[in-house]
């Protein structure tokens, strides 16, 4: 990688960070969050998402949370999850110009999901794209499980292929490829990821991982060779794994961050704000958070000499 | 990397890892561990080591164990950490036939664990080469703080290539460059290794890295990019840091391992029967570890379709 490369993170933490958690924040609890955010220069994130409320609780002041961070920054850089036609609607009732539209590459996670097969929901962008255009959204799509799923294992890159060649008629702002439940590894994101760029040059296209086997950071290394620019990630590296207690979650927003800037990469990104985000997102939701570097400092913190020390 | 590649693990879990943990472990408790590390063929590890008992009591029954160990694999694969000719002998008197000398790169860091600057720890091995090689045994080298120190910060590439230099002349098995503090990032360690291989390309060289800052994977990949074959790793992640409560010590093992063998580069390792052992670990330590895969199982796991999931 080129030392002055420039990496966007997209922040996830409010939206698919928060989703799993049993504490519900309120809304001026999440707006805490934001004002830290903000000014650790965190500009571009999903801060919540229009499904129904009896499923998420913790999305179900979406609206009004947005209703509060809307006048904060540019508007485009707030994008609202939505998993059909009613949460885009949703969404435009309350004036959020940029929407993340989620399937899933796997037939078996979509209809546990919304009740579709991959097909349908790629159907659906029809009307979708269409109500985006009259009403001037950007129209986002993440593709869930697009390196492996937890029910069907293995997802050919065949399809992920295909699958993004039936997304290219719609007039799509970034297509963000996941790995919804960390079961992606370097070598294959590499692979995926460089194959599509090869494929099409003109795409804007993001990565999503998580961390539930440790290879999160390995597996963003592994995009940006292959010329990735865009990153999700999760302040604290909130998150889970709805199917594997203990596992951790998203990668970690700081930890993402930490590694990028120290390799001379630059992110726009005040990682000491961001730090002191993810301790107010801790004392928040009241448990420690999977990221390391809020817990062990920065590489470059220094440590008074101690009167002893082990090898 | 070429997908017929193979790794060779060096497991540091029963020394590094142990060497920090507040309980200390029975000789027959290492047993236990050890005996699950055979079946699942962890063919080389670092033991223990014959430092003052009174400094690390969890390795006070060493030659014990030792004496237990010796008859169930190559011997040579049995390496002890030395910290001086005084290790050394005692190593020697117990039979130990690979002696594993450990220094730092920094001189404050250095002057911390064994009370001499970095050169003077470096012309000790004339004496010590000369004692292993009398007595046949393996002499190999760790160079801690190789990717920086704790105290000092940066540690110059150009004094890690002096280094190396000076250890020429001396009959070495192998040399590890250690990131003890888990200060390292991926850019860095693949400069440093690609320097190291390229000016010296008949070295045994091995890396040793930590998660403090979870870009442990990551370290290892950009060491397996520039060439590295032979990676320390500790079982469950265990070894933590003194400077940094709560952050997480060494790369995990069964991490390491599962990472690899899904990119499809050959370890020799049974993952299942490595993870038993981890699972064995956090049993006789009665916490949890910092390990993943133990927590997570492996991404080849599959799991019941549930009755209704989230995006």
């Amino acid at each position: 990688m080129n030392k002055d490369s420039n990496i966007k993170i997209y922040e996830v933490g409010l939206r698919d960070g928060l989703q799993l958690e049993s504490k519900i924040l309120t809304v001026d609890e999440k707006m805490e969050l934001f004002l830290i955010l903000q000014k650790a220069n965190v500009d571009d994130m999903e801060f919540g998402s229009f499904v129904h409320p009896k499923l998420v609780p913790q999305m179900a002041n979406t609206a009004e949370f947005y209703r509060q961070i809307q006048n904060y920054k540019n508007q485009e850089n707030l994008t609202a999850l939505v998993p059909n036609l009613k949460g885009l609607e949703m969404a435009k009732e309350v004036g959020v110009t940029s929407v993340n539209y989620v399937f899933s590459a796997s037939d078996t996670h979509n209809q546990q999901n919304v009740r579709k097969t991959t097909k349908e929901s790629i159907e659906s962008l029809e009307y979708l794209s269409q109500f985006a255009s009259d009403h001037n959204i950007k129209l986002n799509v993440t593709i869930a499980t697009s390196f492996g799923c937890p029910f069907e294992g293995n997802i050919p890159q065949e399809r992920i292929m295909n699958i993004l060649e039936n997304l290219l008629s719609y007039n799509l702002n970034k297509i963000t490829l996941a790995d919804t439940t960390g079961m992606a590894n370097p070598k294959q994101v590499y692979q995926l990821t460089k194959e599509v760029i090869t494929e099409w040059k003109n795409f804007n296209l993001g990565c999503h991982f998580h961390n539930t086997r440790g290879m999160g950071l390995a597996n963003i290394l592994a995009s940006l060779e292959s010329g990735i620019t865009t990153i999700d990630a999760s302040l604290g590296g909130i998150g889970g794994c709805p199917f594997a207690p203990g596992a951790t979650g998203n990668v970690c927003t700081e930890d993402v961050v930490h590694m990028l800037e120290e390799m001379g990469v630059n992110t726009s990104i005040n990682l000491d704000r961001l730090i002191q985000a993810s301790h107010k997102l801790a004392e928040l939701l009241g448990h420690e958070l999977p990221g390391q570097v809020a817990k062990a400092g920065k590489s470059s913190k220094l440590y008074p000499i101690p009167k002893s020390t082990l090898i």
